[in-house]
């Protein structure tokens, strides 16, 4: 019961944040193509960050799967993994609307690696409470993709100040790398 | 149970998409008829924009009658179908701003025409899982409809830049096609 | 099934209209208490919209109660509704900002009379495919607090060029009217 | 049944709430680290607002776990509670954009005050109806930590005036008493 209205929750604040994003494509004044393009970054970095939320929401829904009850520390855990999510739309459109730009980039990649480590710890938190034999933990075993990708954001970061590109590509890489959906979980609740 | 948080998520993006195109009705300052009446091309394309939403809403809701699993392809096809769909707002607000002139016509025409494309998609996914003799495939058929309506749109998008009033009909005449329900689904359904 | 979706997807919309009517009060720039005096207006006109849209709610909710089976005409009816409804913080914000001058409020009167007659239309589709003798049928009755409220918002409407405070005392005279949930329908669901 | 839909409501408003405030983070115009600068108050207080509406969201699934029924005047008491709740963005961000400063800051306490007694009106009115032996009246027993937050919040309202940073510790000082989930609630439920 409490499992399904956290995941009603969650999915009401993914749902708005994944709409609301797009508020940060001003429509622009002038209706020629020269308006179209300048928008250009913005659009990329909203495409990105799409497809980053579609992710979290797809893992999501594949984490609570393995999920029997609910606990007050796994509800805040879940709350802190959506306050990183909900910065989504300010780091997307900052660095959209300054080029791909060093600090922007920087900031972009910082939201992203403190939504991974939260995203670590509601894992944890869930193994916690559910035991060190439980389907999750059996699922992710030693979490060789989570804990690759906290790695590469928090490489990105620094790299941001002085070839942005590089970042970015490393953002776009984790991006494809999380694009497959969990099958290890998959695979545990098929075979339970 | 995936598909209820399916639906779930796809009828919040759907919510707020249809809802915050309202806030592109920016508020005049003034008190005048005339604040009032320079409103009114963002008002129509926004009346446009709500049908076009209501009817992919409605058929969605259609669509899900007849899916007994969901899988990952098919998550990341409904993703992308609202990941479309979340750029109508844009679409709209820039269209109705700039009083229905060739290329925001032409945009609009090609959210409506990307987005109909992934409703093929996800209509596709859908039948690759549950099979050729699947109560979908049974439903749409050779789905004449939905090919016609890409058609059009493909079309509305050239035709944009010499008579966008022509485009604005297509969209228009497409909308009342689906304005019925996909009756064949619920046939299908109704007779299982 | 089909009922459950339609709840959740109204439930989305009501909750994102009574949601972003805030987004209208508008952050002064001032820290001084006359900045937040000029935004007296807006917040009252706020309060009864926020009245409103839980009327509505409220009212939608009951009237749910009394529904076995959701065909197109009634998912249909059931949007022009939220289309009216999703008009509310265009309406309040306008004659907010303008002090509830003639045209604002004549216009917020419109929005309202369109919502009362979408209400009554969905009534309608109900009762149509339930029959003449089904349980909305008889809770409903003559109906007649919805078709008094109908007859005020329109007589609103041409008063408030003359006398735009007695629109005010109207509309909130209806609200109070609606305060109390249609206790008609609850009696008979009850009795069932 | 009609719980059910009161919760999806509440969840829904919740997460709008919860997730609009960020938008309150406007993207600032420059690329340079005194731009981010100037956003950290406004910054810091989103996080308090993000924490306090997570813990009505957190007490909210709570309370309602000890309601079997609900009636006209708990769906009122609920929209009153979501009402003020609906203000946090704008005193959240009239208070970050102007820096914490006396009147910004009393405001705020204002709608904490708001929100706590009508929160506490919801609790009445769940209590009147389900009565006084009730699990909810068992679980809350005289409420020391509900009237005491009150109180707090009406001594931090005249404080701020003088003292803006008292009023800011006292907000954080309750924010901490509420960030351990309402444990009377669990174990009464607990022990059914």
């Amino acid at each position: 019961m409490g499992k399904v209205r956290l995941e009603a929750f969650s999915d009401g604040v993914l749902a708005i944040i994944i709409t609301i994003m797009v508020l940060e494509l001003k429509v622009p004044h002038g209706e020629k193509l020269s308006a179209l393009k300048a928008l250009l970054p913005v659009f990329l970095s909203y495409v990105l960050s799409f497809v980053y939320i579609g992710i979290y929401w797809n893992n999501h829904h594949h984490l609570l799967h393995t999920v029997n009850k609910v606990g007050g520390g796994m509800l805040w855990a879940n709350l802190h993994l959506l306050f990183w999510l909900s910065l989504f739309p300010f780091a997307t459109a900052w660095m959209g609307e300054n080029h791909f730009s060093p600090l922007p980039t920087a900031l972009y990649g910082t939201v992203l690696f403190m939504a991974a480590l939260a995203w670590l710890l509601l894992q944890r938190s869930i193994i916690v409470s559910h035991g060190e034999d439980s389907l999750l933990a059996q699922a992710i075993g030693k979490d060789l993709k989570g804990k690759l990708s906290s790695l590469f954001y928090a490489a990105a970061i620094p790299v941001a100040f002085a070839r942005p590109w590089v970042s970015q590509f490393l953002y776009v890489l984790v991006a494809f790398l999380w694009l497959i959906p969990d099958r290890r979980i998959e695979k545990v609740v098929a075979g339970r």
